[in-house]
């Protein structure tokens, strides 16, 4: 029974591997090659836990950084959806809930619940872990655009309108967060990386 | 003041991305190409939070997921050095000791003596996370290398007393895991995928 337990831990473990194959749209500084979704879930949980002092409201550190950890899981069945394609997003949560069983179900029953639930409160986004991940998750791959000086907005043909509908929701998990996001907005809308209509 | 702050811990934060290019020896599982620093250490977080319960000691969980995901970070100045090639562990620790002061001062000084501790608490291996974190970087490539039916330790002619050098500092974290190692290794023994001198 026991030995059981340790093999399906495993199994799941083994299947996570997968999730360094899932091509983000945006790149790495430098612009060397597209990110993966392991690399982007390493980053926004070191940044879950350095930047906490600017969270709205105080969070369970450890739960939110396995939530960032495990966010994208689903990935592996369901693929990345770009945030601005708009069809895409369409049975994006289809996709994306019906992997969550398949995947999670590799563990053993009280893990395969607990995970499920972390990753179900993330796409919720109610609770002060969950609203601070996901302003995590939208400022990580801001950063790295920025810093290749919007390459990846500008080539996607990205509007102030699509950026703005999904970073605004930062301002939930931090104030700091969305104002220091507002800024990196403005600047690239003035060097004309995205596109005000 | 405080605006300094942020820059620092964004600087520090932009930093981290270079880890997502130092390659290992070790590949994906699939093999379909080696995995990098960024790679080892998110799935290495998350084994830490899901395996803790075969812990010899209880253990700071937050700490030891963030343990595991900057243990590497010297990396990007000091490279990877593989675990079994001798004349590169001469001077690795001063590598990447150096590393570690040129890195982590990029963050405001108490995060900088707050994730140098951390890291220098992880190269000492005393603590209770520094020992189960320890034992998950050893398991995990140990898990790939075994799904990839030991390719890497056949192409790199590791031998038994290497692997074992290395791998039984695993029991002081969680014999557990240790005897799961060690079960893995004999079968990869007898299959002759390790040297047995």
């Amino acid at each position: 029974m026991e030995n059981n337990r340790f093999k399906q831990q495993i199994d799941f473990i083994l299947e996570l591997d997968k999730e360094k194959n899932i091509l983000r749209q945006n790149h790495l500084t430098g612009y060397v090659r597209r990110e993966n979704d392991a690399e982007h879930a390493w980053h926004m949980a070191i940044m879950v836990y350095l930047l906490k002092e600017y969270a709205n409201k105080d969070f369970d550190i450890a739960k939110a950084m396995m939530m960032a950890l495990i966010h994208d899981v689903v990935e592996i069945d369901a693929g990345d959806t770009y945030a601005y394609d708009p069809k895409a997003k369409l049975d994006q949560k289809e996709r994306e809930d019906k992997a969550a069983q398949r995947i999670f179900a590799l563990l053993p029953p009280d893990q395969c619940e607990e995970l499920k639930a972390l990753f179900f409160e993330f796409e919720t986004c109610e609770s002060a872990e969950a609203k601070f991940v996901r302003a995590m998750d939208n400022f990580q791959p801001l950063l790295l655009n920025d810093a290749n000086d919007g390459v990846d907005w500008k080539n996607h043909g990205v509007t102030l309108e699509q950026i703005m509908n999904r970073q605004m929701r930062s301002a939930k998990g931090s104030q700091k967060v969305w104002e220091e996001t507002e800024k990196i907005i403005q600047k690239n809308v003035e060097k004309q990386n995205i596109i005000k209509e």
